[in-house]
């Protein structure tokens, strides 16, 4: 079976350029097929505080209102999208920026209301997953470079989770491939301790990741991210590893299996 | 040999929501594989205005700092070409919203600094543009929208003329296909009187075009689009069609020919 490697960056990377610069050469080396997917960071938060729209989080989830989306859409698809694709392709990446409305690349569902409103925010199934375009892509020599903004087929755009993007597209193509997801973010691993950066655990599994959320370990942040990854292994991906961005291939880092 | 259409919007389509999702419905209707090039339209300008940078235009043209060219790049790239491609996808039109840097699909080379210093302002040539990767997208049932953006190869984004980039792009895939190329903008063609909307010139061919010049009827913004017109009629295009982007296919026009 074909490898391929989906590497997903988030925020604390994106926000700094001379590490998303050094990521990015990192990633020209990574080897074989592969897709990047990227947050968005702080600075659409920002630029929404300039133009005098306060953002607003409720669990570190953005609630998305219809000048929020915009912001958001020109941030993550214009300008964080095209800073990286213009990048990579000095570094001799034919990578391709694209969105999930692209190609009809990720359909999403709007996020119903129920306690929360959490405005134009998309929730995702594998079934959403244009695999076959991605397969076409990754057959044309490109690096599809994926930002967090879908579409409900129906015109609407939608804000989305982009660990859930990642782990949702590993899931989708891991008929195809056997799929690597990496989480890389600014930490070494899932740490043992929050305070030490090299207590990183090791291997994490479905029972181990369990006690640690018991012993208050694993906690906040985490846990939708580890609860992505060990969905997407249940679902074919063939291996999870949360790491450093700027360590990729390095040893330090947590890998996650099911037993 | 296979039928090409490549249609460029600009911005007056594109500052009002309702005229664009008309035009969009239309294009939608085009049959055959097409390609949509759109400009950018006023809101970047607005956009730069709220967020306290003065836009600077000499005969027409931005002159893009580096500010700039980040607020139009999310503009362009991010805000309007989503929006289009949500609308097409709405419409059944598996639209891939791409700009010049994306897949390499354009590579200009920033405009030398004569007289006026325009920033990072993009020239191109047909040998810029990636035109396999066009067929392939076209071959693949995508219809590509693509955005003024392109850049150096050298890491560089550059803000670029998008009636350029239509008839250049319509240059570099006239080997594999016979291209029509329209530019649609809010008038019903070139016109004998810029006051009356039906005195649409026919025909123009290269003979006219300089008398009509020479009388002052053609002049100012119609200039280097009926140049871009010639040169890639002189190029190999097969045909330039100028007309109003809520009437496509209705025989009020202007058709561009060499002799």
């Amino acid at each position: 079976m074909k490898q391929l490697k989906i590497i997903k960056i988030g925020g604390g990377i994106i926000d700094d350029a001379t590490s998303l610069a050094q990521f990015l050469q990192l990633f020209a080396r990574v080897e074989g097929p592969k897709i990047l997917v990227h947050g968005g960071g702080k600075g659409a938060s920002e630029m929404l505080r300039a133009l005098g729209i306060a953002p607003q989080l409720v669990n570190g989830r953005r609630i998305t209102d219809a000048a929020t989306l915009e912001i958001v859409t020109m941030f993550y698809a214009g300008k964080t999208n095209k800073a990286i694709v213009a990048d990579l392709q000095r570094n001799r990446v034919n990578a391709l920026g694209i969105s999930g409305v692209d190609g009809n690349l990720i359909r999403a569902v709007k996020r119903p209301v129920r306690e929360i409103n959490y405005g134009f925010v998309g929730d995702l199934k594998p079934s959403g997953v244009n695999a076959a375009l991605l397969e076409d892509f990754l057959g044309l020599g490109l690096t599809p470079v994926i930002c967090a903004i879908t579409h409900d087929g129906q015109g609407q755009l939608l804000n989305t989770n982009a660990d859930t993007i990642a782990a949702t597209v590993a899931i989708a193509l891991s008929k195809q491939f056997a799929v690597e997801l990496h989480y890389c973010f600014e930490k070494n691993g899932v740490l043992l301790d929050v305070n030490d950066d090299n207590s990183v655990i090791g291997t994490i599994n479905l029972a181990s990741y369990a006690e640690l959320k018991e012993a208050g370990i694993i906690a906040e942040g985490m846990i939708p991210k580890l609860d992505n990854s060990f969905d997407a292994l249940s679902q074919g991906v063939s291996k999870v590893i949360i790491g450093h961005a700027l360590k990729i291939g390095d040893s330090l880092k947590t890998v996650l299996c099911l037993n």
